[in-house]
Order: structure tokens, then sequence, then C-alpha cells
């Protein structure tokens, strides 16, 4: 988690107001990552054995995600602007795709009746996302507001954790 | 530990001086990231399985631990300002709840008879140290000293370790 | 990964233009470190007991790596000008000298027969490399360009996780 | 390790000169910095059981080792200006004497036949390095560059990695 905020050089109440973009922004970022991680330590706790294919999948989703400072200081700094908040999505959809590559990765090393497969079925979220993503990227010219709306949207989707995987490990647990 | 300092361009043991409110917050923030990462790594201690409801609860502590760096150094650059010493406040009042609502999911995940739970007891440290952030918010607008008195108050408070979840560790592994 | 980017003040897709070759030098530097995270990890894999020659190869090799966010930056942020391109072959062939005193530092530990030694083999990737970089850093005062591509061709060469390891790896674990 | 170097806006080798004593003082502080993480590494090594007291220890050796950073730029940008060189020593001798309180919690903790004790011995370096710093400090104002060597000359010291604890940890090993 190295996001980054700048401190104000003034020290009233009021210089926290041009900071509200930003602060937005690093929430919603801060939300993005922690999804990340979360489910990440979940999908992880179902791999018993680490190959290449994944390790370089891995560090694919860690390029994009490792963007997120950037794009992040960049659509708050500037409240939203069409270009950054498009770049932010471009950035969200990219960290998909990764987080996808990732979990097709695990489930080919673990083979046929692979734990992962099962656990995360049909994958609606997984597959509306990126949807969602791509979407939100030209109309961030329209209404970058709308976009971020999106944004949001997905991350609220996704904020209830993801028991299913928790749920298929518990179910093998018993007897 | 991502707090910063800046380096200052002169060379005289003068140059220091401006830079001792930034030191004094940058070492009051210290003990208090010590203060969590020290009673934090005693509660997981006692947890033997992490849910979802938890990973969320430390994300959002992480959340309002992330925002330290910047409330530090923005209140130690303006030498105390109140609306920086109240946001100072704020920041600390929201990582309190947050350390609160971690123990809860932790006691709630580890059901009736909570290992954590008997440990923490009537849990008077973390009752009262809520209020005092709460009372320390308005006061920073009338003297920012007398805030800053009270964060410092509420760390010596909680420089004395946890004992209590070790206590109760060990008296359970005896026979 | 400290890699940092810079955040433009404009708000135009064009604003991204110029950032173009400090992305660019971020991706490559990015893969670099991924390289040697990668192979890193399996080296260490094969190595059960870690001693004091060891401990200081490795940070012998961190010294190296922690200098590629400088170099990165100064090569990116003047769109590949000689003496950056130079200088930033000089480190990575640094940081690829002191990745073969770290091989040998476990391998003379582990012995005669020892696994990492049996997993290099002839480590004509190891040995070509250096080769590379060496010719690139005159080269820079030519052209750069033709530096970067060396570089980049290193970095391809190295894609190809460092399966020699796992397969020895596997192979003994086979009765 | 989060030492910085400040990127030059110049792109000639002669940019490279100022950055030597940059340069040099951030090689000086990984050294430091790796010889505590080197030793650290051993002496917890020999710790079963980590209570409060080696915990907070600890974090106070971290709290002088997070000043590194600051005091490197000051020195290094600064070309071992007087007062820059004193305080770089400061910290030092603050780190010093936070890594001997720290080994005094680990041998309390392990009572009267302590591995650590033992390991250590009489431990000529850990009580001369202190007193070198304290010497270095006023001779700062002197002659820095006699503060610089002396720091050099400690350094050198301790480069030897602590074999100490590792001959005493093979030797319990054996019948």
């Amino acid at each position: 988690m190295v996001l980054e905020l700048k401190v104000p050089h003034e020290v009233e109440l009021a210089a926290l107001r041009p900071l509200l973009p930003v602060l937005l922004s690093y929430a919603l970022s801060f939300i993005y990552l922690g999804i990340y991680w979360n489910n990440h330590h979940h999908m992880f706790h179902s791999t018993s054995h680490v190959n290449g294919a994944i390790l370089w999948a891995n560090l694919h989703l860690l390029f994009w995600l490792s963007l997120f400072p950037f794009t992040t200081a960049w659509v708050g700094e500037n409240h939203l602007a069409p270009t950054p908040t498009a770049v932010y999505g471009f950035v969200l959809l990219m960290a998909a795709v990764a987080y996808y590559l990732l979990q097709r990765a695990i489930i080919a090393q673990q083979g046929r009746d692979s734990l992962l497969a099962s656990a995360i079925g049909c994958d609606w979220k997984g597959r509306l996302s990126p949807v969602l993503y791509f979407a939100a990227i030209p109309l961030a010219f329209v209404n970058p507001w709308m976009s971020t709306g999106l944004y949001v949207f997905v991350a609220l989707l996704w904020l209830i954790p993801d028991r299913r995987i928790e749920r298929v490990l518990l179910k093998r647990e018993e007897p």
C-alpha cells in the first residue's frame, strides 16, 4: 500500500476541501487494493504448489496494481478530469484481466478437479467487472462522474468478500 | 512504517530547530504505530482462523493507520496549528474505532468462550482512549498544545504493553 | 518494488506522451526486478541453510537492485540520453555480477553435489547477460536505442522462467 | 530499505559528480542497515519466545534505523558539512544503544544460561562501537572527514559477520 497524499501548506479546515477528491480517489483505490489483497489471500490459500507461470501471472497483476498510486494521484489532483478518469479505468481493466489470467494459471496447475475452479463457479462478478470498466473508459469523456460511479459500483459488488472459496474449503474439510 | 522527514537545506545545528515539531510529531506517530503493531501482534497471536470479516476489519484499520504519515507531516510542518492538530486527533479516533471493530470481529469468530474476550476483560484503556481523542478534537481550536498533551497521555497509557493477552495465553498453556 | 512515477500536472491524453519513455523504462525495470525476484525465489527454494556469506551476497545484490528506481527515473525522464542509458546498463551489469556471486555463495555452502550447481548446468544465460550489458554501456554513447534494445533482448532471454531448478527439484522428489 | 536518491536533471556524466557524496553516504548507510539486518537475523534466530519488552526494544531500534534515510540524505547533499556529519553519528550512536538494549531484553527473557549471552561473550565490538561514535560527534566540528573515517572503520569492523552466534548454535546442535 504505497498510495500517497500530498501535505497541504495551509492550515485551515478549508485546506482539506481541495483535498476531497484526492481523499475520495485514495479511499476508492485503497478499497480496490483491499479487494485484490483479500481475494488474492483466499486464492493462494487454495494453492499448494507455485510454478513459474503462476509467479509470472502474479507479477503481471502486481505491475498493474503498482500503477494504482499513479492513476489515483492523477485523477484526484485534477478533480476527475476526463483523461485521468479514463486512464484510471484502463488500469482497473488491466488489473482485472491480470487477475483473471492468474486464476487461469492456478486452475491449470491444479488440474481437472481444481479446488479453485469449483469454488469460483460461474464467476459472474469476474465477468461483469471488466465489461463495466470497459464501458466506463469512453464514458469518462462524456461524464467522468458516471465513470466514477461505475468504479464505485464495481467496488461495492466485490466488497462482499469472496466467500465462495471459503465455503468450498470448509466443505472439503468436513468428513 | 512510511513516515517521512523532509531534509533541510541548511547545514547549521539551528536548521534542526524548525524540524523540532516535525521530529516530535514523527516520534509520537512512531510510538502510536508501534503500539498498534505491538497489540495487533498479540491479538492475531490469539487468533487461529481468519475469516472475511476479520480481513476487512483489518484493512479498515490499515486505512486509518495509512493516513498517519499525512496527518503527522501536516501537524509537524505547521507547528501544531489548530486544524492539523484536530485532524490528527480525528484520524487517531478513527483508528481506535477500527481497532475496536477488529477486536469485535475476532471475538465474534472465536465464539462464546473467546480467548481474546477473556484477555481483554473490561478494557478500560480501549474505552477511555476514544473519549480522550474525542475531547481533544474541539480542544485543538482552543489550545492545540492541550490536545497534543492528551495524545501524548493516551500514548503513555498504552506504552505499557498489553500483557493481558500474554497472561491469559500463558495461563491456558499451564495444566 | 519502489519504482516511482511522477504525476503530470496536465489532464490531456497528450500529457501521457512525454511519460512514454518513463513508462517504458518503468515497465522494463519492473520486468527485470520480476526476473530477479522470480529466480531468487527458486534459488532460495533450493537452499536449506543460510550462512553469513549468503546473507552478505544477498545484501550486495539488494544494493544494486535498490539503485534501479534511481537509474530508471533518470533514463526515463531524459528520453534515453546517452549517460543515463549507460549508467542504467552499469547497474544492470553490477546486479548480474552480484547475482552470480550469490549463486557461488549458495553452491559453496551446499558442497560438492550441490542441487543448485546441477540445476544451473552450463548457465549460458548467466554468462551471456553480463557480456551484453558490458557491450551496451559504451554503445549508449553511440546510439542509446541500441543499448536499450540489448537491455530488452536480455530481459526477453530471461522472461522464460528458470525451469532448470524446478525440473531438478521435481526429479529429486521422484523415487 | 527506504534510502532515497534524488534524480539529477542533467544528463552528463558530470551530473553524477555532485551525486558522489550522496552515493557514498547511501552506500555507507546501506552497509550499516545491512549489518543490523544481518546480526538482527542471527539474534532472533536464537530467540524462541518474543515478549513485550523485546517487541518494544525492537521498535526502539527500528525508530533510530528509520532516521537513517534522513541523516544519510542530509549529510550526502551537503558534502559532509559538520552538523549533518555529527547528527549522522548521533543517530548511529542511538541505534547502537538501542541494539544493546534489545540484546539485554532477549538475554533477560532467555534466563541464566542464555544462548545469546554465551554467543556474544565479551562483545568487544559492541562495546567499542559506541565509544567511537561518541568520539566522532564532536570531531565532526573539527574535521568531518575524520568522523566519516571513524564511521567507515566501525562499519568495516562489523562487516565480518557475527559468526559467534552461528558457531554457538552449531555447537549446541552437536551431540
